[in-house]
């Protein structure tokens, strides 16, 4: 339909998700899926969100259901500059932009950074979504070294020179999809020199508020005197996902093309959920909650590794993330994950293949297990299964 | 921040909104607007979304809150091919993608279609933000030569042999700004031309239902035997504008692209709002909803024609739309309507210029006046005033 040789190119680098793929099969209720990325649904406030949504409406009335400003509702970016200081992010309600979810920060900031064969820096692996939200742009990956503690800083100097790259994309915290947090001598470390070659950062923390052991690091964005760094969360694994809203903390000259770009992309986020949010935030326990979601994610995620020490064979080993939903399995070399996932699935067990979280080669022996959204009892039977067919395979 | 020239050549051609400026000052309800594109709050179904809201809540609970399909909520896309078939269209569920607003439909189909310098062909003026969306992938615009009845498609095949576009896009009802319907044998041929010289035609629908007067003319894509053409539409006119949803329908072919797209850009739609609409939609009489809302702005509409016949200097003409929300005024050839809405602020009322709705240069002695937002009490002193600067200017 198109003869142009930059679509084709643009539309071959977009694979379709595995992950989309494997949901499809997984939303039936027999499998057991460590695969998605879903927070658990039982730990939504229900309740309370049907709370909110009746006070909304019956005192911001037609006004909650109006176009709005594409910046965001106002006192929802007050609540958010709070609870920046709060992560130790000195911020004001100006600098918040607030977006369709964090998916949509990353991409608005491709479309500001990113031209083609721009080169973005990134862990590896990394967040899948990220990968597909930037080759929209056709940028080019550069795989930071990392290791047990996320990416090297040393390593970045080089990287720099050779590369030129226009972002460093980071997940510091419990990071998708390797759970895996990154130490705070590196956060400082990784400021200074993105303050120093003038490197944008773009920290992604959609995590950050599900620690359930250890202490809180600040974000990069803490150590950010120079203003390379954009900070993006979100309220999906707090409040809910459903509701798509999330925010990213910017420097005026940058928050004021991030809100030309967000204009021309949806206009502004739905005002109704943006309403509910706000009043939910403001009319509830939102400590309490998280403690309950830290507490259950927690229990779930130590009940799987018991389960996956108990029964995985010799050769498999995995992280033992502090926080967020996810954990990652390094199989023997010769493993196939993917080849593995179908015979698993045959089974009425799911996870994800770890070739999906590299931008280039790599992940053959990876897998991601997701916690967070199975009960305990779930978990070991899903954990039996895939150990069985790690034995046999 | 960013030496690319590609950068800085796009952040050139962004031009801040100007409506979204004057916006700001509109808020105020001392102004008498008619700059905004808002419909009318009071005719908000209110009570009929909160009664919608504790249903989904109540019997769906935690599922409209999670994660969901990118393609969007599958009873939502069934209500809407079926209401295609009133519309003209013969469609599908499948071919029917689910959009955070119609505007995100234009930012998905500039990813997919354009790259920089492509052309694309509009009507000439043309609706500002889709400017804003095409511009972000450096789009070049090429006018297609207008009369009273919209674009004139026997214009079409010189443009299209010269500059190759890669999208046409169209506003058929009610046109933003100048509210002209294009008519049933134009959109013949734009179907015919589109399938003989393989053009993509994006008709863009918002205003549709809202026809006042006069007979419903099917959409362009009713005689799209070829395929050619990606019909958009939205719930913003006849639902609300702060729930932020739209689709298109698209054939299989472009709609994977655009769907791979979507997943990119915000993951999916809000869960909650969909679930909201669909229960709404399905539970209350939206024939007669729609029937309030086009006996308002057809009375509306009238209002403002007779207000501006009776006190408008000579000089000045507007258009006579059949639907839609607004009207688009032609003055004296030496109006300089950004001057006279400087004026026109410090006086308490408020429009918008011609000038940002042509890609190019042009527009300086046209306004843009919306009538759906404003009481009749309100038009009619906001004309008074307008008129009286038009006089003296």
């Amino acid at each position: 339909m198109d003869s142009s040789p930059a679509f084709a190119n643009r539309m071959r680098q977009m694979r379709p998700s595995t992950i989309r793929e494997i949901l499809k099969v997984t939303v039936q209720p027999n499998i057991i899926s460590f695969a998605g990325g879903l927070p658990a649904p039982e730990l939504f406030p229900v309740a309370e969100v049907q709370a909110a949504a009746n006070q909304v409406l019956r005192t911001a009335g037609a006004s909650a259901l109006q176009y709005s400003q594409s910046e965001g509702l106002r006192p929802l970016r007050e609540w958010i500059a709070a609870e920046m200081q709060d992560r130790g992010v000195k911020t004001a309600a100006d600098d918040v932009l607030i977006a369709t979810g964090s998916q949509q920060i990353l991409d608005l900031v491709g479309k500001l950074f990113l031209n083609r064969d721009d080169v973005v820096l990134t862990e590896n692996p990394t967040y899948l979504a990220a990968i597909q939200s930037f080759q929209t742009m056709e940028a080019r990956f550069v795989p930071v070294p990392t290791d047990s503690e996320g990416l090297i800083p040393e390593a970045l100097p080089d990287l720099i020179r050779q590369h030129k790259p226009k972002l460093l994309y980071t997940i510091p915290n419990f990071q998708n999809p390797t759970g895996v947090t990154l130490p705070e001598r590196r956060r400082v470390a990784l400021a200074e020199i993105a303050a120093r070659h003038g490197l944008t950062v773009m920290e992604d923390d959609p995590y950050g508020k599900l620690r359930y052991r250890g202490t809180n690091i600040p974000p990069v964005k803490h150590w950010d005197e120079a203003g390379r760094v954009l900070y993006a969360s979100t309220f999906s694994k707090t409040i809910a996902p459903g509701l798509r809203t999330g925010w990213v903390v910017a420097p005026p000259e940058v928050f004021s093309r991030l809100l030309i770009l967000k204009q021309a992309s949806d206009l502004h986020t739905s005002s109704f959920d943006q309403h509910v949010e706000y009043t939910y935030l403001t009319t509830n326990d939102q400590a309490g909650h998280l403690g309950k979601i830290r507490q259950a994610y927690g229990e779930r995620f130590e009940y799987m590794d018991r389960m996956l020490r108990e029964m995985m064979p010799a050769g498999y080993t995995w992280t033992k993330p502090e926080g967020g939903m996810f954990l990652w399995i390094t199989g023997p070399a010769g493993l196939d994950s993917l080849e593995l996932l179908q015979r698993a699935i045959a089974h009425d067990v799911a996870f994800v293949p770890g070739r999906d979280f590299f931008p280039g080669e790599g992940g053959r022996n990876h897998m991601r297990l997701n916690f967070s959204n199975s009960t305990p009892d779930r978990i070991r039977e899903g954990v039996r299964r895939l150990s069985e067919l790690c034995r046999a395979g």
